[in-house]
């Protein structure tokens, strides 16, 4: 496939640095969890965007949070129905491979997956309702979002829909069997965090959701 | 819901570690980035795996990677079913909204979920092949990559199967019509990498994807 | 010499987040212990385990403990024998320097120096025999309580064990006519605990070792 | 033995409110970690001082370090003797059982085991030249180190003798020849550092030795 390139060589270059450094210093860590395999302590379903870094917030390092990252940190309701389910996958290998202490959603400010949903909610963005968007269609997970924030003052609306978008997220890893039994059994406790990109404040949902407090 | 629990003292501390310093010292950049947007370079594919961070590699502060990360960095066919698809929705917002430069795929070695498909492929994983079996649903993507190694001496293939993965996430990104026109108008640049987590090396694909060279 | 290397960059950021954040806000109190010296109220000796930490299940703060940590907790009997004994050093500092009000010794639960002994006298470990085994010469102190759990139920003996580890540094403990003096003076008193590592649970030594207690 | 009394009310309620709270937050992964085992990363030694807790200043939790704590962090010369060695044993516990892939020594400033050293040293504490002083022959361990410093400004002298104090370590523990191993065939890397209790600060040994830079 003539479509492969080298890597662009800004990278190459910081790559190189890593090696001699950070590699260099942790070699003896890294070569033991090659070997032993990883045991993460948590799980963190975060969102794509380029803002958000959660090993970064959390000084963690190799071996320490299974990441997955998708638009808006969404987790679609449990559909054990043979198609492809990468985030199901994903929380499923979590869950039952590894075992994870914590499953931590983190939502974020100026989130552009949940105002993209917020514009197709509310009829202004029809490219995003098309069969063929699969934006609009991932977006679709987050509909039952919308419509408790819809009445809410305008300029409420979208950072109540990224408040949403974790509380979802959380009810429907709880429709997963085996998320239930493992927060059930105390195997796994389940966490949900906003961190305002901006201010670097970090949110988390107490009381069953319905308030939200400093960390 | 009952469910939620506060985060972890041992993560509440390393939030306000990295509040009072690294936030601190880039407040002025995050609140630019969070008031005029992301516009991130680059687009990372790779493995949820918790020794896998590319972010790390490659020395990329905020803003710079748009990363999703999944069960073995794969990219399924493109598929506009109106069905719900997190990785094509991820690479639609990459590549049509934030019109990234480089789209790079990263594999590992030791990768969990590389080695299921191939206990999988291989009748030695019964249940990875149940319907309800998100992980190895998920893993199906990489069938055909299976039938390209199976022939190799046993101790090969998870490594060849390892790269395999990476040649057809861009195989299969070369499906979607809006990364085609991307990579042929040059407006965008693929990438495939395999990072050796125990010996920090990295390799690239060349040729197409017929040789794998040093970084 | 060539072998000292730069700490890795995982416990720098955690340092200075640290800096920035516990020790900004306790600067008075910690400069105030620096130049004033320590006075702690106890004296705990606790095994070098890495899942206890005293300091976290006691929220104790800095200048409250003096902590010697060793293998399984242990003290060996009073020899001033002019030979370097650390944890005989630790607790001569503590009772005639420090004056420490309380001398605790924890055991904990899933000890593997414990477990080691027990291999060791059943005869399960001859590595742990030979004379340049430092864990083994060092686990002879906990011989004699070999000798009481033997005859228990095999899955009741490395528990036992476990509690016979305190009681038995408790009773070497009483062998250095300092402490004795302590004690029987009321000066210092002594204390015996054992944390289960996996439930959390407390237990302390009660009538004289024959008992033991929840906290 | 009838020496064995309640513990403290004070430490009681404190215990309580630990597990009701860190415990209860995080019961799972301490599940975890005692059924599997521990994985510490690293292996630090320091002093028993009340002041000092390393735990605190890297944001380190359950299971991430295994801790030695003795008189001012020494570490005495390899002696396959028969005779025990508690220092000995907790480094052959680390380095051959549990193969960590960091050792840290780290020092302190107003440290009273090397305030104590420099004064028996110089004469002015017959009392720890006693055959029977735990804390003087303990402190042999550092006379070496003594005869490095004491041609220093008077007032230089004890800052000076607490970081040969730390130097003096890693040459004695680069005598074990499973120290010299792990660390000559990059399985473990060795540190030094030296921690300013009262303004925070953390030194670390650079250039073999020679030199000592901030952290």
């Amino acid at each position: 496939m003539q479509t492969l390139r080298p890597l662009p060589q800004y990278l190459v270059t910081r790559y190189h640095g890593w090696k001699a450094t950070a590699y260099a210093e942790n070699s003896a860590w890294y070569s033991r969890l090659a070997t032993d395999g990883q045991r993460p302590r948590g799980m963190v379903i975060s969102c794509c965007d380029s803002r958000v870094h959660v090993t970064s917030i959390f000084g963690a390092d190799s071996g320490e949070f299974f990441i997955h990252r998708n638009i808006a940190n969404l987790v679609p309701p449990y559909a054990p129905d043979g198609l492809q389910h990468g985030t199901s996958a994903a929380v499923e290998y979590a869950v039952q491979a590894l075992k994870v202490a914590h499953l931590i959603v983190m939502g974020h400010t100026h989130c552009g997956g949940v105002a993209g949903c917020h514009a197709m909610c509310s009829g202004r963005a029809p490219e995003l309702e098309e069969k063929t968007s699969f934006v609009g269609r991932w977006m679709d997970i987050l509909r039952p979002g919308y419509d408790r924030v819809k009445d809410l003052p305008e300029d409420q609306q979208i950072p109540a829909l990224e408040r949403e978008a974790v509380l979802m997220s959380i009810e429907n890893l709880m429709t997963f069997p085996f998320v239930r039994t493992a927060v059930e059994t105390g195997q796994m406790s389940l966490h949900g965090l906003v961190h305002d990109i901006g201010q670097g404040t970090l949110m988390q949902a107490a009381d069953g959701g319905k308030a939200w407090m400093a960390v």
